[in-house]
């Protein structure tokens, strides 16, 4: 049994996504796959946290409605967030009638949640599965560095927060892409303790969860059109594949997440980040892609940096994880 | 197939269990059940998080020594604290060379992993699964109250976060507990706005999620031994019971572990809580009886409040949810 990876006999697949994000997100070259952009960042919400959680949970509705599924035929919510107690997920989790699986590994949460809710499909525990997760630049910004209102600069390894919610709708038949297997990865910590370089804080563990999936799959890079990881941003991505082929792995054949979500021109530095942003680039443009049979098989590999502010306060640094699915058309 | 419960084929085992808690609960009458009662509940930490951190990491160790297994047979953590982003727990897991995936229903944290665990063991996907949770009173005063140096009275219906940990290990096979179902729960809300009165925030989601399970499990409570809510404490219990009543439903064998852990005479007032209080209760005193065959048959339904120091300051009310297993002797 390999150690680290789960197999889906049954293929549970990916039978409709939704997404939603702000307005800088919607400016961005990638705006124009996105689902939906708010013209308003506060969606018509008295504080940004309303707002995070208003469109995780639009987002939630609009992924089942986007498969023609009624919110009575699903079986659970798989969902989390950036904020403490991920309260955006579990507020929202309050508008439906269905049952509700918190989820947290920080900006990973998405693959995680994709993962369980194949396992609970696959295994015929459920029908209908959907794994949704979410962040706000704003919130974000408050609760881990500094307020908005304080105007403070932002250092060039910093990466931006996506404003944005993507959830994808698990399901046990049809033709959809499919997901193939599940790699839980570890908590890898190479000793970061700068709070603003999240890229270099996961990039370790992302290669870790890569490694051990082509061996556990016994596959290359060159078995997949796509390696995407989720938030590594452009100095992350760097030193994710700088290690990988220091272990002997070329990946030609990767996109970050962060990287292609913003123009990478202006203040995102490094590119995006947050739970919101694999979920956003995933359930967007990557599985057009997918239902298109343009990418036929690849690796999301969303990355997450574990830290609190308490925690970096008190001298920790900053571990990182990343859990991996294989998906194919 | 139902909705909310998952049945388990295979009946997952539970094969060690291991507890820690602090000298306070060492002290109370449940004391003596309890494996490991620290001296100091700083656990010779300079901070009370780490303190928090290194009780769960020491219990998912010792729960893994307790049935004698190796930390190489473990293919899954799964995990969940009540600190911002889940530090204990991520933190912990940075100890171990295994697949992390952390958790967040609040105190209802504990049977939500447990539920994950028997899932991804009963399908097949992995062998050995820790599902382990933790608290600390100091950690979660300063969190979600005030710090301790403030030295702020306690209002009569507020409860006591339990200083402890508690793990269990899933494996597939051998003479042990069986879990049996899962039923996940919804989120539910009341209303409730008192962040000291958790009880009457986690007894309406308590109560669906029980008539949720007797209904698609076809039982009634006469069917079980002992029906285990995990942090109602007094006034939530008979909130709980109360509730069940209007519905029909009688409930004459129930006990909480909020009101089990303490001795209820001194400034606990309504009783224990936090993400360690069923763990602990369950784990210990619980789990002894189910080995020993004086319970048979049981449910456990650990149960949470979904707020955050922010979500209350913004007028939001407090939802509950409630997870349940099944599990028999």
């Amino acid at each position: 049994m390999a150690k680290s990876t789960v197999f889906f006999k049954n293929k549970p697949r990916i039978c409709s996504t939704f997404t939603i994000a702000g307005p800088k997100e919607g400016n961005s070259l990638f705006g124009k796959y996105i689902h939906e952009i708010l013209k308003d960042d506060r969606f018509d919400e008295d504080t940004f946290e309303k707002a995070e959680c208003k469109m995780l949970s639009y987002c939630i509705e609009q992924t089942i409605k986007s498969a023609n599924k009624k919110q009575t035929d699903i079986n659970a919510l798989i969902s989390g967030d950036l904020l403490n107690q991920i309260i955006s997920a579990s507020f929202a989790a309050r508008n439906f009638d269905f049952p509700y699986i918190g989820v947290y590994n920080a900006c990973s949460t998405f693959s995680e949640a994709l993962s369980l809710s194949a396992v609970l499909v696959d295994g015929g525990y459920m029908k209908n599965v959907v794994a949704a997760t979410g962040s706000h630049f704003a919130t974000a910004e408050r609760q881990y560095r500094y307020p908005l209102e304080l105007g403070s600069t932002r250092p060039p390894q910093s990466q931006w927060t996506v404003t944005g919610a993507g959830g994808a709708l698990i399901t046990d038949k049809g033709s959809y892409p499919k997901i193939i297997s599940a790699t839980f990865g570890k908590v890898v910590d190479f000793g970061i303790t700068d709070a603003n370089n999240m890229g270099a804080a996961m990039a370790p563990a992302c290669c870790d969860t890569l490694l051990t999936l082509l061996k556990e799959t016994d596959t290359s890079p060159k078995d997949y059109d796509l390696i995407l990881t989720g938030d590594l941003g452009a100095l992350g991505s760097r030193l994710m594949k700088k290690l990988a082929k220091e272990r002997g792995v070329n990946i030609d054949n990767h996109c970050d997440c962060g990287e292609m979500i913003y123009n990478l021109k202006e203040e995102e530095y490094q590119g995006g980040s947050g739970a919101g942003c694999s979920a956003v680039v995933f359930s967007s443009y990557i599985y057009k892609k997918l239902m298109k049979k343009e990418i036929k098989r690849m690796i999301l590999l969303a990355t997450g940096a574990l830290l609190s502010s308490l925690s970096s306060q008190q001298g920790e640094s900053i571990p990182g994880i990343s859990h991996a699915v294989v998906v194919e058309a």
